[in-house]
């Protein structure tokens, strides 16, 4: 076999066999594959597309080029989440000890922010002394002990994901199905987990604006893992405003711990009952994601979710006082109101719009060696469909540099639209949802709309 | 500018402007753009296109890459031919030295051997002690003494052709029209001619197959040169048998010295007649190709081609005694005759075999690094048309080699079809001509049917 034949034939737009995927993915892991024929491979595979045949090859040849996790050791189901990535997307720190505190292990791997969203390892790290890079076999340990661990890709996982995720960054080939697909399951289904819920984020803020998309990448994604024999589920979510009211590292465990203690936002703690409920159904757990539900409501209620996640904290060598004083968590120096020009109700907040002004505030990276500032970032006073009067605050940005102010502030004061039409309606958070089918063969995915 | 946004433009099917095409040659040339860019840009190119615009800029942007010859200070007309490849086309041999001995300057810069195809180089080396390999101030020194040089690529020219199609080759980018335009043309208008005539081959023994294919190449390149300034033809020609009778590097130089001593087979002749036509015609050195031709046709019967040809072969170092004993070019120790199964008339010649078996007897490289043996080949005893005995040879094979001979005679065997049906006309050579216009503006080439 020879690469310039496999490279020609994606080229020509034939269906590629599970050898050739497994001899490129290898050859390349291994460094006996140029960047150079990669990255005219993958500009092939962006250009002409993969069936579902040769996604779920090229997520198993990515997957089996590393580690895979086996946690049969551990008793009881296992489950995770992942998702697509949003602005002020924060579920995975409620979810994570909620689902745990009710008996099904969550072993998370998870990543940083990428361009305007955030990520779960930022956040996380904001809790002082938190440590996200632990070993595989501290990684276990904490998910024996606790059953749930929060840790960011090793070297051991999905190698190839990692080589071929740094040359799509920089050759231009990073927006295709299936290559989101594969890198996205290879790492997930190396965490020996039996289910996975997917949180595939569609809207203004999302990398997939268009509804579409979404489905169909999330399609992909869940075929893939159930050709895998995983349970897999798909909930395609609102992402045209961000989730919550806080948006920065610390601000967001800030409210998490809200939402962990009862209170916090509507949306967010919705959102992150219903994907629990799903992990708890797909866990078997509960015989149906409506008790799933419950149950996530009685654990938060009960207050044992907040303390599956002081454990956790604890376990992972961070300081897990900050459960109860949430001032030990990073503060920034400033705090600057941002005032709504005229009463009215708020329309619309142009949702990437926010995550670049978190950014551009130091909460996330520009360049990868950037390094983030966990205190900064914005606190929203209104959301879509709000009433505000004139004079009141829209939202308030928590800062530390004069200097990355302007720029900040001329973002966020374009992304409210304000309007005196008919108060709109907020947009529902889940839009429809994309059911595997592990049991009966390969999965034709049974989509539902939400309001089903 | 970043090549990553010209890479996304590109795959996104936009069209880059001429700074942007220029950047990302210089900064290749340069090495200051990594090879899995270039590639991924290239797979771009390959399956997105490039509009004419594009495509001259490219071309523009490799020429410029390197050194352009400024021949000014030779007095008259300089005019080249390029052809896209075949086998036993060896039409540059005897036009150049008819073409010179005309009194048109033709400063030809050639290739090797491609694929199954021969090269102008490979053929000249055959010739004892001729040297392919002459500075730019030794082919300039040459050209100015004898009307004619025939030299390699340079590294001073077109160097980024040099490095983009040496990455091409692994990276499964060849077969891109836009491409191919640029490389031939960039190294062409690089030798400092005023006129060029194309000869585009079609049909199964040339790279392009279908004759809408050299078609559409055709009038790239014609309008590419034309934007130039530079006056274009091309010709569109027949390559579904071999070109004359002889194929192999010695072999072929044997019946280029017979065609010039006014003989040999009538389609080698009468291509190299008509190419000759139209190069005097874009020098101005003939009113019509009609009388191009009827010139060349005198050059050839006074022997005055004939006599430039020894001129040249000793001005590069080579030996010009083989102009009257054909003996001493390179002969093989063996010969075999194939011979016709049944009694019929020669109804296909599967040309590209033919050019393979010549590979297989070591007459071409299998990889870059091989050397060529120059007295292996084929002479051809009956072409397209020709009837033939039962027991009758249909072709000799040249062979130096007992083990790479039943590999080469399998594929010639089957390369024949003789049949017992009508016999079959030999298909015309000119199929079409496609002429520039240089002299009003961005060039809409002028197609012509050939009987027209």
């Amino acid at each position: 076999m020879r690469p310039i034949d496999i490279i020609r034939k994606k080229r020509d737009g034939a269906e590629l066999t599970r050898e050739e995927i497994n001899f490129l993915i290898s050859g390349y892991t291994r460094d006996q594959i140029p960047d150079y024929q990669m990255s005219a491979w993958l500009m092939a595979v962006v250009l002409r597309g993969m069936n579902r045949v040769e996604t779920a090859a090229l997520t198993e040849a990515m997957l089996h080029s590393g580690e895979v996790l086996d946690l049969s050791a551990l008793p009881g189901r296992k489950v995770d989440k992942h998702s697509t990535g949003g602005v002020g997307d924060k579920t995975s720190l409620i979810l994570a000890p909620v689902v745990a505190a009710g008996g099904v292990l969550v072993p998370m791997i998870s990543g940083r922010g990428l361009g305007h969203t955030g990520g779960t390892l930022d956040k996380l790290e904001s809790i002082p002394g938190f440590n996200v890079n632990l070993s595989l076999a501290d990684f276990r340990r904490v998910l024996g002990a606790c059953g749930c661990a929060l840790i960011g890709q090793t070297a051991e996982i999905a190698p190839a994901d990692k080589k071929v995720y740094a040359l799509r960054d920089v050759t231009s080939t990073v927006d295709s199905p299936p290559l989101i697909c594969a890198s996205i399951m290879s790492k997930k289904l190396a965490e020996g987990i039996d289910g996975l819920v997917l949180d595939v984020k569609t809207g203004s803020g999302a990398f997939m604006k268009k509804e579409e998309d979404a489905v169909a990448l999330a399609g992909l994604m869940v075929e893939t893992g159930s050709r895998m024999g995983k349970k897999m589920v798909a909930l395609i979510t609102d992402m045209n405003q961000p989730l919550g009211r806080n948006v920065g590292n610390a601000l967001e465990v800030v409210e998490c711990i809200e939402v962990l203690r009862g209170s916090g936002p509507d949306d967010l703690r919705g959102l992150s009952i219903e994907l629990s409920g799903w992990m708890f159904f797909l866990a078997q757990r509960c015989a149906s994601v409506a008790e799933g539900k419950q149950l996530a409501q009685e654990l938060i209620s009960s207050g044992r979710g907040l303390e599956k996640f002081r454990e956790i904290i604890r376990l992972q060598g961070g300081d897990p006082g900050v459960i109860d004083d949430l001032s030990r968590l990073p503060q920034s120096r400033h705090k600057l109101d941002l005032l709504s020009p005229r009463a009215g109700y708020v329309a619309e907040i142009a949702c990437e719009q926010v995550g670049i002004a978190g950014i551009l505030l130091g909460g996330g990276r520009e360049k990868k060696e950037d390094s983030v500032d966990p205190a900064v970032g914005m606190v929203l006073h209104k959301k879509v469909g709000d009433s505000v009067a004139a004079g009141e605050p829209l939202l308030t940005v928590h800062y530390n540099s004069d200097a990355r102010l302007p720029g900040a502030c001329a973002l966020l004061e374009q992304a409210f639209q304000v309007t005196v039409d008919a108060q709109k309606a907020p947009p529902p958070l889940v839009r429809r949802w994309i059911e595997g089918n592990p049991y009966s063969g390969p999965a034709a995915p049974i989509v539902r709309a939400a309001d089903a």
